[in-house]
């Protein structure tokens, strides 16, 4: 059982001249996932913090294989998984299907930083709030 | 003679499954060509002022006609004019050719605003240094 | 009363460097709410006909006003209605609200052409079974 | 020295609220590099052969690495390499630089496909006119 699902509609937008979903926008909806998902835990993406710290989770890395087209008006369900919470980083994996059909699999690193407006991003360790519910077992 | 030409590739990405570039990308590209207008004048679309102050132009309205189809590959041009420098907004056009077949045509109306990171915007009278050159005369 | 309502919500990617929605966005979310709409009657916006035909709805033209940034993690409202359903085209209106708050307001006109894949597109009067339900009077 | 080189400027659209750019155009910029070399060889991403035969590369696999952020007006340079010619695919490393500072690495596996439009895509050998200008050394 995937530990979080998204589900989303393919917009004509996504689709290009193929007439399938361009591949640039599953980066995009992992990101959508993975705001989904730390919604359901109660956090942002960016996120002030009681001591006023804003913290943030830029991308370290992130890929994709594509493993069967998806076309304009599909609903695809994305299973999130976190494959590992380390000291200042989230690794999270992500299938996309339609149905029983794989359609791409991809996994984001993110680094958890403080990202204060118009100064430099700086990693830290993910304070315990945080790591205490991404390390929770799925319900 | 436009005040101020632009050139640009359509890409790939582009494109939608109806085999022609989707119109939001119109959008996008009047900004892209009213950036490099502003660069041919030494500005940039949020900029620092010598007081420290720094200046943005957010978008009032932006319309598009789109009166023939563009697609991937295309070179388009794009001419870009000023239709008015008012108190606090200016106003800009942008034809978008490929070669002589009019594609689209383009409004822009955004507004001379002071933008603090993380406060909110307020518009201001545009700048002297900044009108000076808006009301230039087109070489 | 609107004709129909669409929620979506704002995305980290759809914010730029002013902490605010991009405004190219507005258009890709008109066209979104268009899709929604479309459905509700029982449409794709591209779409094959009984006899085969491939129909299609490409922009005329779009624009939108903004009166108020929206926000990362927003929860937008967006009040479509239909304008006016032509003879060959139909123009719609949307309003964009975060709650009570006005956001945008914008303008949608397409047309409705026949699409074969790979050949040019051509417009037609809005068949009868379009027409019946763009016309009929909001629940 | 790197197989091709791309240069291109970063926009206002491609930053987020965190001030730099979001990683997903990574991708999209992967691409345009792609297509530009494509060019170079005299070659389309998609293209119709003298048989009548169009032939695309749609993606297998695309990864990135972030290393340092690139930020509003950035002037990037991308050095592309071909990492490998296979059967059927292609793989290309792709180094984004700003001076001499690196951003970011990314590596894109496509496949050599026949796609008509409205038909399935399926991939095929590439074809020796590709694969001669793929292999050979670079200037």
């Amino acid at each position: 059982m995937p530990r979080f699902s998204y589900i989303l509609r393919v917009q004509f937008v996504d689709t290009d001249m193929a007439g399938i979903v361009h591949f640039a926008n599953f980066y995009r909806w992992m990101e959508e996932a993975e705001y989904a998902f730390f919604s359901s835990m109660g956090f942002k993406l960016v996120q002030k913090q009681p001591d006023g710290v804003i913290i943030g989770w830029p991308r370290v890395r992130a890929s994709c294989s594509f493993e069967s087209p998806a076309f304009y008006d599909d609903l695809l369900e994305v299973d999130l998984d976190v494959l590992r919470v380390g000291v200042k980083s989230l690794t999270m994996k992500f299938l996309f299907r339609r149905g029983e059909t794989r359609i791409a699999v991809g996994e984001l690193k993110t680094a958890c930083c403080v990202h204060t407006p118009g100064e430099k991003l700086y990693s830290i360790e993910i304070p315990p709030h945080y790591r205490e519910k991404l390390e929770a077992n799925p319900a």
